[in-house]
């Protein structure tokens, strides 16, 4: 059976960022299949993975970019299945321009957009494994426990 | 059977954007239930409906606020259900100040953030029918057809 | 013989805007093609009118688009003529984002950025006569005469 | 007896930022408890903590927190003491979401909100002091004696 | 008896919003002095006022300034009294400018920032009154039957 | 034969980013002359160049600069060639004042902007070989191969 | 005797900002010359009017522009009189790209910049006028009396 | 007899930033006295400079501060000398509130400012320069030895 999460990135560069949502499959049990789509340098790989993404069994899409990034957008304009973006930290703006290039989307094609950098792709494979619990009441479970311990870990007092 | 889909918004004010949310899930045929919960001036209310949703039947939240925007993550951070947010278009800031305080939460605590305003609205519905349909063929196909029609209507030159 | 420059819109209501571009062209005596390629609702024709513009005989193409702005670095990276792209004024934060979503290109696909708004799709028209000029010495005398009325209509003293 | 001012924060990597604040108290001899409350991770302590601070004997909340920073709003939606609000220097954003989660709320809940940063927890726990000096004469008179040391300290001359 | 609150504010236009604070204290029963304090055009008025603030018996003192907003660190300058600051809502910049000058005070020199226009001045009058509240407990009642009267006053569904 | 190709600066340090532009001529064999003119410290050096480049035989012009960046668009205002612009990274603003002198031109006087850094040089040498390659097919060839080649060299898979 | 201060601006639309740096002026009893010179359209006459600033008999030099507003600093460069500038407000980034344009300028070449718009062209009247009066002790006296009148016209309280 | 320019500045770490404006002075030969006055921790300081300093023979005033910068404007409305202001870079921000904190002076009170940081403090230097020499033919001549050693210091190629 094939992984229900797709984990794609514009370069090689963004996997130290996209990591995180690997990793935080990883601690819930949620398969995925990572892969570099470059909006820009591969469109032929970006329109052939988005319009095959559904066909290929997976759930959710992650798409990871830097500085004009246009990849979580234009995978969302070709698949119906939800996509999330994450913003990388880009060099001279600090992530702010690949922000707003991927959460200012046009009405008709949402990208649900996490935050800049590591925490937004902690967060992506977070809410990836949260859509699919929408469903799978024993990965719910999971979350929960994650959440239980997670909260569990804020120390009373700082040191 | 309860509505799948909770919109939640921090005042009244927010419903001229939100509504957007609601129409997106009347034209797929999505059931939802919207409300006011506000962060700031109800915040037993927003416990009670965050810890609670999962109970009431909700598989998707949307929760839309506008400057200091606490709403989305703080609903997120007591529920394990997937959580969208909706920056609504502040007055001094045009929403700056929304997006960022919804889109930035630390690792641990996802919010998939839309657009500033009614188009993130209108896609927060979107994305939010996109969740429900991945165990939902049915669905799926209303979004495909919703796709294909919104394809069609784009005209080819401009007038 | 076909148009020399291609103009590409995300939209309709960009045409407002774009329509600065075709009077420039205009007053230049340059032909266009004006069409709506939508990155996001018609990703299949943006693929079909980039991937064939060279082949229709187009030299330039001038792409404008608003918000997260993916028209004209999409264009720019299924062909190899030079594209020009226009941020049209946003709603919530004035272009600011579709100026990033267009300029801040990744190394090895350009797009020609021009300012946000009326004045920016002005000059792609102008930028796009200036590049077919570099081997059409007619034409650099009429952008020269263009240029020279420019700074005549310049009055001496403010009334 | 209890301590006037509780400080309270995100996270442990706040306190680098936050014990500023309380070593401004400690200079002026006013006692405080410093506390870890996540406003994600652990929205339960949040509501016990904010909920219980009037019955603690606490007069003035400070709390810390960067990013999408809630913890000083929802301290404040839930109790009537005075908050003062720090916005932690962020990683991608330097503190811009801080400051703008923080300041920018509704009318309504007041934060009073410092500057990003250490300088920020310094005038936190001045400003707490101030605070309980409107009817402290004692504390006033310290105050002013810090006030007139920091004004002698200046030098006349750089060197 | 004096007023234990002074509402300074740059300029006569700054009133509209600083009005807002007013009416706050005017809600919760507490007695204001309004004054026009301009840092720039009356420095002098300035610093006969800041100087003399704690012995005219105010407690807490208002202060509000648009664009290179100085009165309020500048009155925090010259008293020990705690110093609340409301950025007044510029022209050009919408109060960004406001907000930078008012909020970005060096260690050692504390002003409590509100929110940018109206909503800030509101809860200027807010902070104020639970300044002077933490030792007046029948001031504080009155706090809370204001807090429970919004929270009654927000709607549970949006119409 | 000249060079078709200009490449100025305003400083000696503006090349460790414009040197990105040389290489990617080099790569594509495009010709170019890179010279030092400082729009500020040499505004008759300015003069000289921009007036006599289509003399000289160029055909398209790069110009980078940074802070306030006048250079591209002063070369542009005398010269009908096209005009590239490059926005170098400013210290205390990371090129955000660079990008904005250079993208803002009013209607008249176009320069095509890049992104800012090493990235927009690349590019703006790209474009250059774009532009030229509208009526040099050998030139078109070679580009397309670089494009085939770049496309290639993406990795499927992160590691 | 020619004027001492010399108003030059890029447009005639500028005209509406720039009258007021007239209007101080002309309430201080300071003669100026005002003039349209478009950096971008009318380069020849920015550098003849620059160049020759000096031997018209002008003293300071007033620049008001906007967007890529290149104007006082291109003035700067061609003369050692000293050099104001006014950002004018722009369209659609409210004079942010005027400002950063303007103040941004490198090492060497000073510009004395003010607010954007109005009060900005009114201060550049008024320092223009300081600047005259540090060897003017007729000038210095009218400073002080419109100085004391400004403030005497500050009212007490606010209605 | 006493020196010509002031130099102050808010705190002691602004010395390194600041001696910039002395260094561009030294070169020039003008004499300058640099004092540090701290608006916030040393208002009385600020107070006697500020009307002291016409008297004390300053023509020209050069004042640098971060953050909340209040010093340039307040030293500003407390003498009718010219004053030109210097953005010291700031740690969260960059000086991009020390920079709106200086220049966006309401309608009254002008205060030239400058780049931020060091090659604003340089430039600051030059303009104080360039303003003394509007009545000081031998300055004069050596601000136009400096523009033409400046010029020739400009290298014609990179390397």
């Amino acid at each position: 059976m094939s992984a229900p999460v797709a984990i794609v990135m514009g370069s090689q560069s963004d996997w130290a960022t996209m990591k995180c949502a690997a990793d935080a499959l990883d601690k819930l049990g949620v398969a995925y299949d990572a892969r570099i789509v470059s909006a820009h340098r591969t469109p032929q790989r970006l329109v052939a993975f988005a319009e095959g993404a559904a066909d290929e069994g997976f759930k959710v899409i992650i798409a990871g970019a830097g500085g004009a990034a246009h990849l979580p957008g234009m995978v969302a304009s070709m698949t119906h299945l939800p996509v999330l973006g994450v913003p990388v930290q880009s060099k001279a703006l600090s992530g702010q321009d690949s922000l707003l290039s991927i959460v200012q989307m046009p009405a008709g094609i949402p990208v649900g957009t996490l935050a800049i950098g590591e925490a937004g792709a902690t967060n992506a494979g977070l809410l990836a494994a949260a859509i699919l619990a929408t469903t799978d009441p024993a990965l719910a479970e999971k979350i929960k426990a994650f959440r239980t311990a997670q909260s569990a870990s804020v120390a009373e007092r700082p040191s």
